[in-house]
């Protein structure tokens, strides 16, 4: 299970006090190598109570250059934490590539405190671990180093160890009735962290489990555990070959190609009808958003679709039933530097909205297996991954009562010629089209490719892809106005 | 006073709809042209109730590409903001350059609202409105434009709009208890609007008038205010000449150069004196941050100081005696491309700590002053400018309860110079010396100028500049420790 339960002796002061400085050296050398390397290092501290993990903590932060590190602790929850899916106030708190992130307390502690409570529901814990060996296993596909370290005591030590910390006058402050009750029920803690470190042992996210009744032993098994990990990670992520762009773009899955290339594109609606009918459903649309606040769920908007398809214009349908007070429109373009630093998904869990509110994205998430596959941002095995975590995120979303409502609008080649041209010729539109747009018009077969892929291996039931035709503006912004109120009515009524 | 009342004539629905689609194409243009712009726009909707803030706002955005705004609206205060310094809510709410942010409503909500209160002082309303022009003075000297349209409504008219909301069964949900509240005390209320138009005022950030007594006139005169200020604005800020690099660095207080030249610097200190004093210091600072923290006051810290001049060394001690998790270094270097595309004091406001929590500045905002003066990052008006500010915003830190501790580390030109050479011939200190460091040493002269001017120009009462002699490390170390401690002594006191 874990990699290995490090019996250590007790470490005496003098050969204690003659090992620091070295380590103290080799974590200087870490940061100084960790400046320039792709990846970022988080090293979780966790375990049993009265383990001194705020002293190993401490004393780590302290060897370390404090320039480049930064301790996360969590607090309870906030209400801006609360009022988004669960593992968003943890997506906040990732280091950038480059930088090391200590944890003082992380998604672990939280999963362990509430499985801890005297009605807590075996499955919710089981569910919990799943989704934490997702989130590390998202991390650690990423390059990210995670180093988990386990302080563990027996019973008997960690009694003794608090009756010592109350018995002097300035350390007694620190011992808690909580402590007291998590001593007592060592036992079932102890069943709920071996449970914990079996379901998330991983390679790149190993659990070290370092004995905590030496404090000296104790501090420099963790550092040792931390450079080893590093020492390892480094020299393979160097190694990894940079992406570069495919030459040919092979189908995983012609079936959505032929789809695609299959779909009809209705050709004519009436003004008159489009009007009436838009009228209808913007009006019901109304509704139901603020329907949804009430029930304080939020929603997600995702516009895919061809240059020129239309998405802007159904964007502005859309937002015009919606109060402009609760609604955001999230235009994905090149990553910004901080971004770049971050996980893919990063930039998109800064903008997951808000409990009652609604964020649009025009362009998203599927990016990285459309453009970044066909021009080569990512490695293969990068974005081929990147169906199931797609479709794992948009799960985290839904399941923490967002509605997720994911467009492709379709049109055909010769018709994004026709719009290309107008838009050229047309002065106020003329900004709308760029260089860009003609070259990725050149790849339109790749892309095809690529879209019939995306919207076969994304599949899922909690967030469909809607596929609309949008050859005819009208119909394609009448079919946008209609799915969303669809999803979002039958979304309420599971509630 | 305000710009002028724009007393408007109803609009008939055919001119209107005549005019509507030129609006937009401008609103577009505007867009586009302010895409490359080096400032933001900020668009303020604000007014009496019923004039209808909500509906011009979902106009006006319906008309803009939603890809380019953000609509601001605020809540209460969520407890992140309500755990920092009051203007930190709106600091993290500002568009960067190049795009529009239209406020549903804003500071000045905010400052209204605490006014309407029954039992409000007087004194604590004159007082927000003091911090909203100092704001929005801020905002404009950076560039910003900030269009702030007031809508009106005499109360006989909003009598009459709020009967007929209520009268229409799809409307009356709109009327709530509070707006009947708003109307009853129209009188007060409509004085407070005056004071605060009259307050806050000013080119760059004036107040336009507009009657909401006919939505469509309404919808036109705002969208007017939007577009002329803008066309004004625009050629102004092309014009701006660019920064460049100065000639030479001419004090603008000699005086602070030449204490700065005369500071004496204590080269002894034993190493057991300074063990036995700085352990009493640091337990001394351990229980005074842990006392802070009770009260929930936060710190904030300000490190500068000559390139080797401990500055690293004297944060590692000071973090020593925090507890890691409640405490974050935040290095300040380069600004990332987020950063750059807001006003210089945003990085900084960023970062601000939560209420009990200690934030460390390792290089800080007087980079304005220190080495964009001399590298010619900024404008002359733009340091010169940047004493006020930062003074301004230190007082919005310690008015918000952030306790501020700066210090300016002192060495001579020739121990810099035995540093380096020190830090070149140790293995493990190489990679904290670079070129940069040895160009800006070139310019010792330069900078020990702009020090002086610093030290004195940016002195205050709440955030003191403590002169710390670094030319022995053990000395500066310790009076790190021995003046936070006082300082933070003496302000918890005073609560």
């Amino acid at each position: 299970m874990a990699k290995s339960t490090e019996a250590r002796k007790k470490l005496s002061k003098k050969d204690y006090e003659a090992r620091v400085p070295e380590l103290r050296q080799q974590l200087i050398q870490l940061q100084v190598q960790l400046k320039q390397a792709p990846f970022p290092v988080l090293l979780m501290i966790a375990g049993v109570e009265a383990t001194g993990k705020g002293e190993v903590i401490n004393t780590i932060n302290g060897w370390l250059d404090p320039r480049g590190v930064e301790v996360f602790a969590f607090h309870p929850p906030t209400d801006e934490e609360r009022a988004r899916p669960y593992m968003w106030r943890y997506w906040r708190c990732l280091p950038p590539r480059g930088r090391l992130g200590i944890y003082a307390g992380s998604w672990n502690t939280e999963a362990l405190r509430e499985a801890a409570q005297p009605d807590a529901d075996p499955g919710v814990f089981r569910h919990a671990l799943k989704r934490i060996a997702q989130f590390e296993h998202l991390l650690v596909a990423d390059g990210v180093l995670v180093v988990k370290c386990w302080l563990h005591l027996s019973k008997a030590a960690q009694g003794e160890r608090l009756k010592a910390l109350e018995a002097n006058p300035r350390t007694a402050w620190r011992v808690t009735p909580e402590d007291w009750k998590s001593h007592r029920a060592y036992e079932r803690l102890d069943d709920f962290g071996q449970e914990l470190r079996k379901a998330t042992h991983r390679e790149g996210a190993a659990w070290h489990v370092i004995d905590g009744d030496d404090a000296r032993a104790r501090n420099v098994a963790v550092t040792e555990a931390l450079l080893n990990a590093f020492a390892a990670h480094l020299p393979v992520q160097a190694k990894l070959p940079r992406p570069s762009r495919p030459k040919t773009i092979t189908p995983l899955c012609p079936e959505g190609l032929e789809k695609l290339q299959q779909l009809k594109l209705p050709k004519k609606l009436s003004a008159a009808a489009y009007e009436e009918k838009r009228d209808k459903w913007l009006g019901r649309l109304n509704q139901l958003v603020r329907r949804a606040a009430v029930h304080q769920r939020s929603m997600v908007f995702v516009f895919e679709g061809w240059d020129a398809a239309g998405k802007g214009g159904a964007i502005r349908r859309l937002t015009s039933a919606i109060d402009a007070r609760d609604c955001r429109v999230v235009p994905i373009a090149k990553p910004t530097d901080e971004e770049k630093a971050h996980h893919y998904l990063w930039r998109f869990w800064r903008h997951v909205p808000r409990a009652g509110t609604v964020t649009i994205f025009d362009r998203s998430w599927y990016g990285r297996v459309l453009v970044e596959r066909i021009e080569g941002f990512a490695r293969e095995d990068e974005w081929q991954r990147a169906y199931t975590e797609l479709k794992e995120f948009e799960h985290q979303l839904t399941e923490g009562g967002v509605i997720v409502v994911k467009f492709w609008l379709h049109i055909s080649k010769a018709e994004q010629l026709l719009r290309f041209r107008h838009r050229e010729q047309t002065e106020y539109k003329r900004h709308k089209i760029n260089d860009e747009d003609w070259r990725n018009r050149r790849k339109w077969a790749h892309y095809e490719t690529a879209v019939g892929d995306m919207l076969m291996l994304s599949r899922s039931s909690e967030a469909p892809w809607h596929w609309v035709p949008a050859e005819n503006k009208r119909y394609a912004r009448l079919q946008v106005l209609k799915l969303s109120c669809k999803q979002i009515e039958a979304a309420l009524e599971k509630d």
